[in-house]
């Protein structure tokens, strides 16, 4: 009787973050469907291929090595990946009624929901070099970058490393997952430049739309959804009062800090340019799940609004300032994820009793000077080896026709694709 | 031990509970998705923008006010909305131990599940008055309807109010969301008038098609999906066998439904027009699944199929009959909701043993009266200070421009936006 | 006591197989989107409207005649559907203390989980006729497809026929589901005939690209989301230990087959074609999906990684085979879901221990003779009461305009559709 009770405890646990990883897996469609409608049509197929595959990769790679440099205590890892033996034997049920530190979900559920992690990290990635990062140089960064850069950053944090032990606190990812990825992407997007005409002679800033904007703002709609899975997931645990409680909570909040974004980043850029710009309506919602999710659990509902407002106003001056600095970022990646994951990881202090000013800004430091500096020597080297960038000929054409020979509307509009 | 069995259907309720929100939540995408795929390219930006931001001041507005008004006894209210305090305590071990009135799920659960339908009452009115209604002017309406208008009507029903007590019978909102969305809708669409062009000068009805139809298609999918969590999640509770047979079979009679309006409405629109209007087979789905949420429970397999099939042929004839009154809906909004939902209110007498035909017309009767009423009295407000309908000129050009600074499609088409 | 915790663990088993049926309901909306994406501008509501109705025309008749069929023991099948009969009573407390063989689950939950995978069966073959199939001889197909053409082989195997006591391994579906959708596709291609100008006179095969790529991609990333439940509920139990580590398992493996299936495909593409081709990518993803199917919890993850990996190969060598043969198959149904479930059904050999090759290849063979031989006189019989095929002016015009008297994007493009 008492096995059957913890061992349904177990299963809805486990039953849990398998749903959660559902989720997280569908905001690797979200980040598809936000970017393909961001990019002009004849860059669409290109990223629609770099976002698929990478999520791939991601998958591969963690599997092989990502999970278990980042987690090298865990029960299923094993340093040596053999055949048949990349994850080993899961829990046993005199494991489970070990008491106190017991398990109490399955480590494959830990495992797909970690690797769903380190997909999402790489798609941050993506929609900062559209449309003139070269398709297999940007998958080969995504081996990297899965196998051993982020991981490493992660077990300083999550696999119990020293980020973890000075006490920096970030509960789903602010900065380890999120600002991570825009540090990465930051130094892919100095090391490709900016695209062609984006910015004039004279300073001249050029906005370039998007070719699809209901396919952007679905994409919105899929990771603002996913972001349950993501934020609450990262509880671990459902199955008691207290926990069922928290993942409630977790999904309040988390919600209302998306709500808050959205609508702060609309009103501050009607009061701005005169017009409710769609593009920070969208970026202003993710920045408020991106500000939230270094602390989705001890705000109240109404901070976690604030949080997530704040959120809403930081996107808006990031993607403005960045374009100042000429840093051409088409989705403006880096500034949902990176300027919204520092306000993020600071808006800890308020709520968070053991957070402290110097371990949330040295967690931020730390990974931010890792990440970036990483990636930019990977990507040196990839660019050395294989190139990043396409040639003008092939970026005047578009990626699509070049990289993926094929169209992603042939047939809409009277000549926005040479045939 | 017997606490632990307690916490863990706590848990599974709450579980079941949040699941059920993300599917609600995600209702969300599926309306923006369905009216942007039936409004024109030159107002698709505008439709995205008020899907997401009425989600947006819906969640924001129902956390301050909202719940507070239609659930005056609910724990975590608070009658005077305070700085971090907006939601209270949850429930301890205590209360859940309590016996037979003991709370079985998290409060806060509670509250997010309530917030999406909000969203979703409110998601009704933007198709309606697509193409015409300014943005800010309906995002200032949603404000008061989540605030004031949709809870104190939710009250009546589903917070302890005169209806309930009357006998007035809807499971989970035929009239209560949907008819009710509708009346405001309604409401709206006499204020601000017909599309210029919708309707000659003889009487002529004149059809104007949607710019994208796979993108409302994958809206009513959508749509379809997340009404498992609408109607299955209404059952409130899931942790025993008689509630999961009750869950389970409200996810049988609610797929049952929304396929039958859908076969039901394509072979009458066939009938009728000689070809499948695709709308139509859109439309049908929906209002079948109108039709069944008064009453997903009681019925049969087969009685659903039929409710839903009546529901389908109630919403072709209600398209028509509003374009005969020259009440111009370009997404079909009113029929879908308020004509299928109207049948399915009455259709509970099917099978509710305590349903009786006048409370059932009553709770319609008054709840039309309250939204309708109230909205337009609102609507006329915002009319006198902020005006509703964009220009002439506006309307010709597109509302994209205007309102929103940017095209949905700026590639696409020859001219079909102006630059 | 005992009696709670028993109902907690049948709550939790229902609920599992609501979201996973909730996930498998939503691969309809993938293959929708999918679809809708490859084929041209002008079929494109006509393939909407086929994928829509199929669906709602599936769950119909399952619940009327097909689940009976399939399942003729199971306790809510009634021989007569009689009104308000067509499901039976649910299990009681009583049933659910039997002991061994009690059931664990709610009847209506297992049925409709069967029904959404009768409707996945149909959505396969929708793809490979689509463009030049008529729209309600289709539907009528569904009609035979699902009452009695798919149950009866699905009985063979999953109700307690031959085929499972001759020992014929396939868990979710492989062959069950997805070979033998693609049998039916391929009677249907065989009777309709290849597209006009998809082959040229002396032996060239001309590409017809789809119209909107991001919505295939979306399609793709749907049906991967949904496969999760696919596979995940399929393991039909997740509350004890050692069945929450069996469906975590197949959550891993079948990711890890997914994505080594799109990463393998689309290299293989970009060596023999020099490009990245997006369609590849899609379909190498899903053929790793249908390829672990067959087998989706023995396999280690390394070995998940690998059959999905060859299913990527199958799929892009069957594509181009099936060209050689002149069978023209839109979006590449019978390769992803045939070729690529022979392979996975065979792929049960590694690891099932009671798997034999002879039974593999008998179930393989005698469900493809009965779903390619049914299919194939049933359709001849519709083509000669109604005809399959619309005529050369329709299909030079579109289906849209002539079936459904619309367009899907009437406003893009300068001519693509004739109005």
């Amino acid at each position: 009787m008492e096995s059957m009770v913890l061992e349904l405890g177990y299963a809805l646990d486990t039953f849990y973050f398998l749903m959660c990883t559902a989720l997280v897996m569908w905001m690797a469609a979200g980040f598809a469907m936000l970017e393909s409608g961001l990019v002009r049509a004849k860059n669409t197929v290109e990223i629609l291929n770099k976002n698929a595959l990478l999520y791939g990769v991601a998958c591969m790679v963690y599997l092989a090595v990502g999970y278990n440099v980042m987690y090298p205590e865990n029960p299923i890892s094993s340093v040596i990946p053999g055949w048949g033996f990349l994850l080993g034997e899961d829990n046993s049920l005199e494991d489970i009624m070990a008491g106190e530190d017991a398990p109490y979900y399955s480590n494959m559920a830990d495992f797909i929901f970690q690797a769903v992690f380190a997909a999402a990290t790489m798609s941050i990635v993506s929609g900062a070099v559209a449309e003139r990062m070269r398709l297999w140089p940007f998958l080969v960064f995504a081996v990297f970058m899965v196998a051993f850069i982020y991981p490493v950053e992660g077990y300083w944090k999550w696999g119990g490393g020293f980020l973890d032990e000075m006490g920096f606190q970030d509960f789903a990812g602010s900065v380890v997952v999120h600002m991570a990825g825009a540090a990465a992407a930051l130094a892919a997007v100095i090391l490709v430049g900016a695209r062609k005409g984006k910015y004039g002679p004279n300073g001249e800033v050029r906005a370039i739309p998007g070719a699809n904007l209901p396919m952007a703002t679905l994409g919105m709609f899929i990771l603002w959804m996913g972001w349950f899975g993501f934020n609450g997931g990262s509880e671990l645990k459902i199955a008691n009062l207290e926990e069922a409680n928290a993942v409630a909570r977790i999904f309040v909040n988390t919600n209302a800090a998306a709500a808050a974004g959205m609508v702060t980043a609309a009103i501050f850029a009607r009061i701005l340019f005169g017009k409710t710009d769609l593009t920070m309506t969208i970026n202003g919602a993710l920045a408020g799940l991106v500000a939230i999710t270094a602390e989705p659990l001890l705000p109240s509902a109404g901070l976690a609004t604030l949080i997530g407002a704040v959120g809403g106003l930081v996107v808006v001056c990031s993607v403005l300032a960045l374009d100042k600095l000429r840093l051409d970022d088409p989705v403006g990646a880096i500034s949902v994820h990176g300027s919204a994951g520092i306000w993020g990881i600071f808006a800890v202090l308020l709520t968070h009793p053991d957070a402290t000013f110097m371990a949330q800004l040295i967690g931020t430091l730390v990974t931010f000077a890792w990440m970036f500096g990483m990636s930019f020597v990977v990507l040196l080297v990839i660019k050395a080896v294989m190139g990043l960038r396409v040639s003008d000929e092939e970026e005047a054409d578009g990626m699509d026709l070049h990289e993926c020979g094929m169209h992603a509307y042939p047939e809409f509009g009277p000549e926005h694709v040479k045939k």
